[in-house]
């Protein structure tokens, strides 16, 4: 580190505190920068800043925006009356690219796992039971990850809402698409032939 | 993209514009911007805009430097007479890790490469000549990379300095230590055989 003048060594060691960037690609990250034009260095540098300033929870949906309410949930075309609860706003994404999905979301920042000390109070599931109190829901999607904090999860908030009398369902678990049976694991292909259905 | 909200996106393409950094890598690191703690975040941006302002060339050896003559060069311990010639900034510091060289530098800031469209004028090959007319010294290392393009600056800086008697020396090429023979290339065994040295 004493090698590098100390704005260079500064910034490597901001740079290999970011998730899967180790010394090396740091040092290159950094020099990188050095020799980027100083526009382009600036762009950067407030970017990250404003992101960081300006992104809240929607009060909705909780969903990542940089408004009160997310395009999403302000969209009027979409049907508010179908919430698809998502662990995380990467997930929202992923559901986006389906292009499929008309309803708006709810994201939870995370899934109920006692091993992490997460139980239900520290993701959004109280945000959700409020929206569905409030508002006339036709049904919820769990779409939380196949695994088990996300089935756990999935779980936790169903034996909740459907006393209540909410239509709620679970995503398909299956064999993806372009995938072989071959080299599916059992639990993949156990879902898959409880979920089947008549064609 | 038209999922993310506008900072984000903003700072997904700022991020993918770094070298070895995804569509997917960038995601990843704007959200984990998005979730860091705003001091870190700002600390980030800081030394982004820092770095790249503050950093310069060193009068003397053209080395990165946020003073206008560097550590290295401005130390009284090291010897001025012998200078390493070196292609890149990160080449100094691999250098210093040997803790061996106790000379100063001078750094090219690339090689001379044809298909490149890199000549002598684009490199700091001038900087050095008027460094070695201007100074008493007493040997150049050339410690360009051993490819086309370092041997091809090597042999272009060694062919001006000899006919006016300064001792150019080239750094030895061979065997890495640790290395197998039986892995060995053949150009790096040759290389190895024709500088063997009396034991």
């Amino acid at each position: 580190m004493e090698y590098y003048s100390t704005p260079i060594a500064k910034l490597i060691e901001s740079f290999s505190k970011l998730p899967g960037v180790g010394r090396k690609t740091a040092q290159r990250l950094a020099f990188h920068v050095i020799s980027m034009n100083i526009e382009d260095v600036k762009d950067l540098s407030e970017s990250i800043y404003k992101a960081k300033q300006s992104v809240r929870y929607c009060t909705k949906c909780c969903n990542l925006t940089d408004k009160d309410v997310c395009n999403i949930c302000s969209d009027n075309k979409r049907n508010p009356q179908t919430i698809c609860v998502v662990q995380d706003p990467r997930d929202v994404v992923a559901m986006e690219r389906t292009r499929e999905f008309k309803g708006v979301y709810h994201v939870l920042h995370g899934a109920i796992s006692p091993l992490e000390g997460v139980g239900p109070e520290q993701i959004k599931i109280k945000e959700l039971l409020i929206r569905v109190k409030d508002n006339d829901i036709e049904e919820i999607i769990l779409a939380t990850n196949p695994n088990i904090e996300g089935e756990a999860t999935a779980m936790y908030i169903s034996k909740i809402l459907k006393p209540i009398g909410i239509k709620v369902t679970r995503i398909a678990h299956g064999i993806p698409i372009g995938g072989d049976l071959e080299y599916t694991d059992e639990i993949t292909l156990t879902k898959a032939l409880e979920g089947r259905r008549e064609v």
